[in-house]
């Protein structure tokens, strides 16, 4: 088809070969599809008053989100799309130190990016369903806030569990030693442990386990009219669902290894699962 | 078995050898399922008084109505079901642009013909639950509506991000250079993504999406007893689905491409993965 | 280790070789886990109230009933678990006529049994909920029955279309020549059929889509203390999941065969994909 | 990468390689996720009043749980996480019966843990919904206890058959010989099992099916405040989710062994499926 020799042509021009720029806009779009999708499902049921969704919903959503971000993203850049993910995996030895603030980079950016995109999609909706000034109830479409019960000490244990319980089934969901699973279905298993991280952990502060997925659009309402009270709700809350997680995903790493993963033997490896970038 | 060889032979009779009429059949086939149990979805819910379902229960029979078009038709034309989808990959290269006035026949017949079955499947149902002159609340087990509070350039937009989210995510699903999907997994991961889209872009305007899924069933109503409403509701609303989808799908095609795509060394082609139409 | 040695040579005295003999067992018991699982969550259902469950969990854990049903029996007899399934088979020639009374017998048995297993497990739960005389509300546990409004002709047009989907998408799934769907993922997308079904086509009168799984139940029932209502409810309805689906499923086959599997060349059959009695 | 080396210098220093030792950490570490995560969600159901979950999120919650507990532990141990299911290993010969006491003190101790934890994230909402003295309704969130109608000997039936489906189902998943399951599908299709389980069987008593998952929660919650009446509620029926499950696990693999399994000849046997521990 000359129509089709045609476009290869064009694209070849646009070819990008540099690895770094390459795992950037990975990292970026991964993040960006994450962050729409995800509270994508937040606005429907916020905005719809409940009668297009409700929380299980959003967990189901987010964990489809998850899972369509490493989708896209996987096998660039190994499908971080979590800033705690990438400082974990260069603890790890498993991603190089110099690529942490490209990943870090391009991950805020795309979670800023998609929520600016999701105000845009749903801009008639939140005019009709509260119009100015927004309050918090509209903001947590955006970012994550606690139950009022719920103190900062508990809050932060929070979200080193769940990120906890993150890191230790994607380490093992990944390690081709364990159950073999194949790399098309990372996507779905990964998405699935956040869903199931939601349905369990998600009552306290909305299971955030993602710095680049709370703080970035939590700026985004701060600047697009809700104003610095999205920083000062919950008392100061805000930066529990930034140190949880890279505490928690740490930990996690650390904790596969050591219930599972430092036991292998070298001969237990198996190299011919996967190419690409799983943390390894 | 004598009786197994008889069927051989009758059957082998019927073969069609011509792939253009093949590739007619199966998006024909996969359009119809698709359209014949995701709108059976809208209308167990919305005749029933949502005492079988809900509008997550219509994301997830949506999401499986796009699996089984796909699982059905996908080995033979590649499973667009979508006229959206053929014009994105003529443009993209991937689908001879001989093909698109056929496939878009066969994708608008298939949708109306999958709107009469199901008229006839819930015909007793529709007369208990509201008895002719049939109004725009019906209307809405075939076609799309707009909530009332949506401009048309809200809805637009909606459209446009809705099919450009499906169009990325099935361009990473699709691309052996990626994820390494297996084909058998194709259908289930593609399902979830309009699962996903109707999860977080469902409240709006009904995640369409798709132009022969909201047209045809859309023209059926017109002739069997709603008669013009179904095009003046509103606003007008009828083109949005038609004209965003075509948009967004080119739109999400050059997003992967620019984003991951484009970006993949010669020398990284899997070439072994699948045999199919799958875009490539 | 000796014990192993010990069990295994017990064991191997129970080894029964003759093929009939072990498509019987795979059908009795792939037909028994699917009722005792599928109407134990309608039973779930009712008897709660609905507190532990509505109709959507019931689509759900009905069509993980078929998914273990096939997991079971797949790989002895094919996993039909459903009467009209047999006969299409037979039909179709993919299923030696001789074995259809075998596998009929085995598939009502098992039905059966499972309704027996079924009344004992939520015994007192049932008296609690409404002691006797029994009414069709409990039934509904084991049979299916129609809505008021739903006349015989409609009913029967229900469960053909059903029964048709179900074939013509299981046609596909188990093709080798079509997705190339590993062995493994035939229960998850068999199951999930009937659950799309379910989701569409379940307001009506309940998807039976199954003689075995309608009529077994409901000889139960008039046994187990319902008496003679359960064939006179809904106008007599009770023949309309007998007959529908084998009609239905006569049509699904053929519906695939015409619209994909007729027209497949020779050279396109792969003949490495699984072994097991899937249809071919 | 030099930080790399180091961080693989430290990591081999700490491997274990005492093969008891090694299933000893998988089957806690499986078993600790499998509560947490389990438990977790029926803490978020009770604590919110069921605004941010319901019966049919701990379906699935508890689905999710067993698959990463499956997931963590299974290509070390076999992904026991249940003394039942290692009972019933034993006794059929596919688990030394010298491992049978290590496994249960690992599961034990992991669900014990778990419950600890569990404790300490929810730790605000409990005080929040309600103070001490604590009652049966929040120890609920880390055992189960019976609805009021149900006998012991209902009750005993329940945990036998609701253990008998899982495991005659997970014998199919993980023989190679019945539909060739891929070793990495044995995660998701285990969990799915319980959730089935869950959909049918959760009614009654809710579906421990566990010794570990019940018996370790219930200490825990007599140590943390609730006191004795965990043990005296119900009639004393804590003893039916430790007895159940072993005779039900047994029936089980009996009767997978019966119907299918051993019936195969041994030119069936497929060896080449996986690696691993599972049940052979």
């Amino acid at each position: 088809m000359p129509y089709a020799n045609f476009v290869n042509n064009l694209v070849s021009k646009l070819r990008v070969e540099n690895v770094i720029f390459r795992e950037f806009f990975a990292e970026f779009i991964g993040t960006f599809l994450l962050v729409l999708i995800g509270n994508g499902s937040v606005a429907q049921v916020v905005l719809s008053g409940m009668k297009h969704g409700d929380f299980f919903t959003v967990n189901m959503a987010y964990a489809l989100a998850v899972a369509f971000g490493v989708m896209v993203s996987g096998g660039i850049s190994g499908g971080h799309i979590n800033p705690a993910v990438t400082l974990a995996m260069a603890l790890a030895g498993k991603c190089s130190w110099v690529k942490v603030p490209v990943f870090w980079a391009a991950q805020y950016i795309g979670a800023f990016v998609a929520s600016a995109v999701l105000y845009g999609v749903y801009k008639d909706a939140l005019t009709a369903f509260a119009p100015e000034p927004y309050t918090i109830q509209t903001a947590g479409i955006w970012a994550t806030y606690p139950q009022e019960f719920l103190s900062l000490g508990n809050a932060l244990f929070d979200q080193i569990i769940g990120t906890f319980l993150l890191l230790i089934i994607v380490m093992a969901i990944t390690d081709p030693r364990n159950m073999e699973v194949s790399k098309g279905l990372y996507p779905l298993y990964v998405g699935l442990t956040v869903g199931a991280v939601g349905m369990a952990f998600g009552f306290n502060c909305g299971y955030a386990i993602n710095p680049a997925r709370d703080l970035a659009p939590r700026v985004f309402t701060a600047i697009a009219g809700w104003g610095g009270q999205v920083f000062s709700a919950g008392n100061g809350f805000f930066w529990v669902p930034i140190v949880g997680p890279h505490i928690g995903a740490i930990l996690g790493v650390l904790a596969y290894g050591l219930t599972i993963g430092y036991h292998f033997g070298d001969d237990e490896y198996v190299v011919t699962q996967t190419k690409g970038k799983f943390f390894d």
